[in-house]
């Protein structure tokens, strides 16, 4: 199954005004698209990250991967690693992506879903969690393109307890994670109390301040939120200081999990973190580990350490959800509902044809047909191409926006409080 | 791809009379051959462990797997682990063989290596250790059925020179590993020194016990052997002594590493493992940690904490050799020559077509053709299956030949020395 062509479509997608750590969403998310063409005219398809860098790694990397074939991945990823020595993450951003794409055209061809190729589907559906964010009021896209708002303002708790239920109402959430960092941590805990009360005992809750608070605050709000938290994600920026967060906690009996997707974010992250217990929940991402297959190893590798699992997202269309759903899928030991910024995303942009991934009570289905279980639309990756084609930005930044929106003079600064 | 039929042979083939600390090979070794037809009519097949135990929990697992997809592989992991919760190792054992199986039947269906289907092979040939054994003179079988010995006596450092200099010429072996725990710990030693002295420096020993030693004994033998042994197998029986064996040998300044497939025989090992430093080198083997995708992750995981890999061996035919040699192919992290039986056993006892696997320069190479890379000789497997009907036992024992034909007062002992 040779691949013959790979192309790289960057993309940009209409993204609203969430606030977080390092700032506020841009008008728009930039995402790569890839497509690998098999000698049979097969093609499949992946998204990755966004941005130039990373776009050109990708057009770099089609020299290992043009002629080889879509089974060949193992190899693949060595090479993209040799070719990128000077720098590892990069590179697996590369081959995880590529490796996803070929997995889709694998799939086709002989005719089966992606989570039988990663070992088999232990669950038909996958649980994701709702992902609240502190939020301007506005929708995504810019100008002309500026699109429809269905959430609205939510900048106190009473805003976050309206944008919970209308993430429910709209999509039957059962998990309910925020995304903090955002104000003072006792404004936090308000806006958790609030969901807290709101929602019920019944509804895991979250908060993910991306390791916006110090060592001491973490202990604090992991003691106020002790019994109202299902875990708290990311609370201080270091292993040391997840791990002395994790045992002052358990010093006073609370077991609260602490999550990651900072301070964990590679293989070579674990060992510390086993050895000092820093980390009770892993949110994986394929997008960063290095492929589908990475995840189900990483999932061996949390249940061997009696670590729970949870997956992590960035602003992402269908073919990252369906990646996601496929792995988790193929993944016995993802503990808890997964991340997911899809319902932020705007339909339009969807590049999948029939439009977007159905996400009911909470879950998507583990598709059954081949491949990812969608055909890109080309009509609809040529408006994403054209979108990124006007738009003045080439990465990610979070902190331009929030300067000229929110506060001329912000900073970004971890453990700010 | 759905499953049909399961056919389950069990069968014998002639094993020497070698030495270990359970006592005496049996002049015949068991295994369970496991052959999945699909609707299609293609056959997948894998070997197992031997003896009746497994034959009937082989049998009893057969209602899980007629009618399903050969693809639905975790799922029938966790049904087959819900079946035997009584036996958790056991079902490790059924659902590894009846994994291998399935991928040999869906490559030779699609046409694809199972390296292939394991994520790509990383590697075209795979290297393997000579594996020494303390030896009674003749060969395996008994009766009319008694075979040649290629290898004559070997109870002596000239006898395991002379053994090890033929398995080099016959094989071309570059690593060579003696199993100990058979005499004194100060012979076996000398057994070493004279491979050493024999070989040279340049090829790689270890030697294996099987958990013959104290801690003590560990020790004094690691600091002996420091500088000449590659790595140092299963000294002593509990995690407690291996830890306490690489912290004493640590302490000299002697990095020699311990390796296992005793302490840490599953997942659930590895923590404590960890923590303790008790191990630096597994043994994987997919008969007994859940398949050949379970090794896969074991290497991930292994490499993850800077543990190295190589693979343990039971007596066994070329269906099992293939196995191992497409998950080598496909684990990047086999940091060592891989153990293998295969030399002990006779050609004619062989039940793949084509006979016996060939090994060349201590390698076998990582077949391209589809599935494991060969098919059953039903002649073969039906030859095997009279030797199993006239063989008097029904599981392994090392112990009645041990006392019939060395020491009628002979008694297994762990850290006998």
């Amino acid at each position: 199954m040779k691949i013959v062509e790979m192309r790289v479509t960057p993309i940009a997608i209409a993204d609203p005004p969430l606030l977080n750590v390092a700032g506020l969403h841009a008008p728009y998310a930039l995402r790569n698209v890839i497509e690998l063409v098999s000698e049979d005219g097969i093609v499949g398809a992946a998204e990755a990250h966004g941005g130039e860098r990373l776009r050109s790694a990708l057009e770099e990397a089609k020299a290992d991967v043009i002629g080889r074939s879509a089974w060949d991945l193992a190899r693949l990823a060595e090479v993209i690693e040799q070719r990128f020595t000077a720098a590892p993450r990069e590179a697996l951003r590369v081959s995880g992506a590529i490796e996803v794409a070929a997995l889709d055209l694998v799939g086709k061809a002989i005719g089966v879903p992606v989570a039988e190729l990663l070992g088999g589907r232990v669950r038909d559906e996958v649980p994701f969690s709702a992902y609240l964010f502190y939020k301007l009021a506005g929708g995504g896209g810019e100008g002309d393109d500026q699109r429809e708002d269905r959430y609205g303002e939510a900048l106190d708790p009473a805003g976050m307890v309206r944008q919970a239920q209308a993430f429910i109402a709209d999509y039957g959430f059962e998990s309910i994670k925020l995304k903090g960092g955002v104000f003072p941590p006792d404004q936090e805990i308000a806006a958790i109390r609030a969901l807290h009360e709101a929602l019920g005992p019944g509804t895991p809750l979250r908060i993910d301040p991306n390791g916006g608070w110090t060592t001491e605050t973490s202990i604090r709000v992991g003691r106020d939120l002790n019994g109202i938290l299902e875990y708290l994600e990311d609370p201080t920026n270091t292993m040391a200081g997840m791990s002395a967060t994790r045992g002052a906690l358990l010093a006073d009996g609370n077991a609260m999990p602490l999550a990651t997707n900072m301070v964990v974010t590679a293989f070579d992250h674990i060992h510390e973190a086993v050895l000092t217990d820093a980390v009770q929940v892993i949110l994986a991402d394929h997008h960063y580990w290095g492929g589908l297959r990475a995840i189900t190893q990483l999932g061996r590798l949390a249940q061997t350490h009696g670590i729970g699992l949870s997956m992590h997202s960035n602003s992402h269309l269908g073919l990252s959800l369906l990646a996601m759903v496929h792995v988790a899928a193929a993944t016995p030991h993802l503990t808890y509902a997964s991340d997911t910024h899809y319902p932020w995303q705007d339909a339009s942009d969807e590049i999948i044809e029939g439009g977007r991934v159905p996400i009911v009570d909470g879950k998507i289905a583990v598709p059954t047909c081949p491949g990812l279980g969608a055909n890109l639309d080309q009509d609809a990756l040529a408006r994403g191409r054209e979108r990124y084609d006007r738009c003045p930005y080439r990465e990610r930044d979070d902190r331009t926006p929030m300067r000229e929106r929110v506060d001329p003079n912000w900073e970004f600064k971890l453990a700010r409080w």
